[in-house]
């Protein structure tokens, strides 16, 4: 295959023709595929519906200590469920508090209470004249819709496959005292599934920031999402690399079990420095009696411990795999050679990142929802949902089947190939003229 | 009896010795029992067992509408959780979001919003001077340590059987442009048991307050907590008379099942106008992706429809009726005719309100605790834990058992008898030597 870049006007106009007419097919299908967001598919889901015979009429619903778990109390979470959540994070439960069912309602909430009342002491965010949030890019949209709802100013930071541009947060970190805070996911990280490598991390670890009140939103959503039984990303972890080198309250870190069991039904953790607990205690106890600790124990009871998790893990990556490894094959059948975009090809997590030749991706995504297909919107992966390159395009092959993920991961090529050559010989044309 | 207050030094004292005898001999029982909290005993979370047995493995987990419930999405609720909350609430589905397992989390969110951003473009209460609530006193401890944990200063207003000091509320809120919302928990009242009269809610629907952005924040915690089938309380639907005033935004109404189902494990709701609704949706939308819809579907299940809920609350009142009737019983043999004290006799809800004679709240407490047994802090029921009379004692009858029960009414009436006799014996003492 010849680089696009390198065709001669006729040799990119008799590519559009082959393209178009390929785009035609598909249009023809009358397709009504989503490919937006990372959500599981119905047979990852039907992995945990056992979990739901776990506690029934005839169950005893007391913990190991005697705490009946149907009545009010245990505001941080029952011992058991800090005990296995504390194995799949790699913290002491100690560290950790169990929330309600939602990670991203737990990154809200630390937002809004270091707004209003300021971390351990220090000035409340809403008091002051400019707050600033770090961006590694791309990443998670419902991250920075956070920090823009706070009117939070978000500067992005470049990713790599070894993770954020460290030069870039040590810098900024140490000068600019408004910095209070940086998105990270910080393995199989959201879109790339890059993992953050040991340097970053010990670089993480040892910010010294201006400001006494930065944290590090250290997303861990991925944290045992692997797609392979050997072949896994290794991330060091963080809580005890910040207390190693004497940084112990920098980071506060979240994970759920929102793709490991029900999305939306799960259980929600923190894990941070007992300071940092303290402080966040003193929310806690006046925001809510506790959460449900039901839905805790049902967990508890139906993975036993982390060994149970891990088994149940690998059944969620024998279901996945295949439909990440059909798109990486066919966006490699259609696009090696062509320049016409790369893409990643993560261990975990559940997404792909594109990206296009630059000023290309909104146009691919529109051209795929015309044939049918829903995208992750082009900017979604950036701040303010700007994408200055216009490049980055979020592929999320979990969700459909494995037949409509290749229908769809092949229409994406035709896109892209399409958007791409018009693009090309516009270029061609334009300095033709000149 | 003779009143204790027309009681000579010597008859006191002779009281008091009988008194301090009574006393003692609780003291040898080596209680351990609580009655501090409103928490549903046992066999009331029994009730709700089979609920566990709606959703198992072998269940369709999909909605009406086709939702799969355990995956991601449906912010607001699936449409027969509101629908059956509807009922409940008796409002209009549409007028209502299904959240997680805490309403008070989702007062506290509330406030916590218009804080940081506003109610419905309104100055976020962070950005102004001063913030002040309207609280009803006696009330309900929670809601006073979330307006205390943002600052927001507390105005008592009396209670009466029939509601707050509703000419107090209307001067007050129409001349005072700080004052911007109201707690009330208007059927069967925490720790009364009162129940907003008519007029009252009325008088609340047609409020004119200065402030644009004041709401009522109408904790409807026990609306259909009756402890009688026929002799019930009834109260006006504040939704539909604030609309039919043309007042329709001023109202936040909140409910949630955790005293229906399981404590913590139930389902929160709010309900409000559509313009609040849509105000409310912009945080919401980046605050989650969504509360536990199975565990909403697990609850429609189980009741099926509002007959099935009000079926399911009587099994609680026959529950809980004789454990109001026991103290209250208890109360009138060892009180009546002392003036030792006054107490309420509510129909619904889960406490009594005891008033003692100024002065006594405390101490009071505190005996029953050297005998081991655990009230709610005398002043709890105040703002700050301030009751200014040091009169006002919430009592919890629900969660111990009734033998246990009426141990612990008996004590209580033996320590407000003791701390009242000392009183009046310490009064007289200081008048005869003056």
């Amino acid at each position: 295959m010849k680089l696009y870049s390198e065709m001669t006007v006729e040799e990119l106009e008799q590519e559009l023709k082959k393209i178009k007419e390929e785009y035609r097919h598909f249009q023809d299908l009358d397709l009504h595929l989503d490919m937006s967001r990372g959500k599981p598919c119905t047979e990852q889901l039907d992995l945990s519906m056992e979990m739901l015979d776990e506690l029934n009429g005839e169950v005893d619903l007391r913990c190991e200590d005697g705490t009946d778990c149907r009545n009010y109390g245990v505001l941080d979470g029952i011992r058991e469920a800090k005990e296995l959540i504390g194995d799949m994070m790699e913290n002491n439960p100690d560290n950790i508090i169990i929330y309600g069912n939602s990670s991203l309602n737990v990154m809200y909430d630390t937002v809004a209470r270091a707004m209003t009342h300021g971390i351990m002491g220090n000035t409340p965010w809403c008091k002051l004249d400019r707050v600033k949030f770090l961006c590694p890019v791309p990443g998670y949209d419902r991250h920075f819709a956070i920090t823009e709802y706070f009117g939070i100013e978000m500067i992005p930071v470049p990713m790599s496959s070894t993770g954020p541009d460290m030069d870039m947060v040590e810098r900024l970190v140490s000068e600019d005292e408004s910095i209070k805070g940086i998105w990270c996911v910080p393995k199989y990280s959201n879109p790339q599934g890059y993992s953050y490598s040991d340097e970053t991390v010990r670089r993480f670890a040892r910010l010294k920031p201006a400001a006494p009140d930065f944290r590090i939103f250290w997303d861990n959503a991925y944290g045992i999402h692997h797609l392979y039984d050997l072949d896994q990303d290794y991330l060091i972890e963080i809580l005890a690399e910040c207390k190693r080198v004497g940084n112990p309250d920098i980071v506060y870190k979240f994970a759920s079990t929102s793709k490991i069991t029900f999305p939306g039904s799960g259980i929600a953790a923190m894990a941070t420095s007992l300071n940092n607990l303290e402080d966040i205690k003193k929310q806690l106890k006046v925001q809510t009696i506790g959460h449900d600790k039901v839905n805790q124990l049902r967990h508890v009871r139906f993975f036993g411990d982390i060994y149970g998790m891990t088994q149940h893990m690998r059944k969620h990556a024998d279901i996945i795999r295949p439909k990440f490894e059909a798109v990486e094959k066919i966006f490699a059948e259609a696009l090696d050679g062509t320049g016409a975009g790369s893409w990643t090809k993560p261990k975990g997590g559940y997404f792909i990142s594109f990206d296009s030749m630059p000023g290309c991706a909104k146009k691919i995504v529109a051209k795929a929802k015309k044939a049918g297909v829903t995208l992750t919107g082009a900017g979604a992966t950036w701040p303010y949902g700007i994408d200055p390159n216009d490049s980055n395009i979020r592929i999320a092959p979990t969700y459909p089947n494995l037949e409509d993920l290749q229908v769809a991961a092949k229409l994406f090529t035709v896109c892209v190939k399409m958007v791409t050559v018009q693009k090309l010989l516009e270029e061609k044309r334009t300095s033709a003229e000149v």
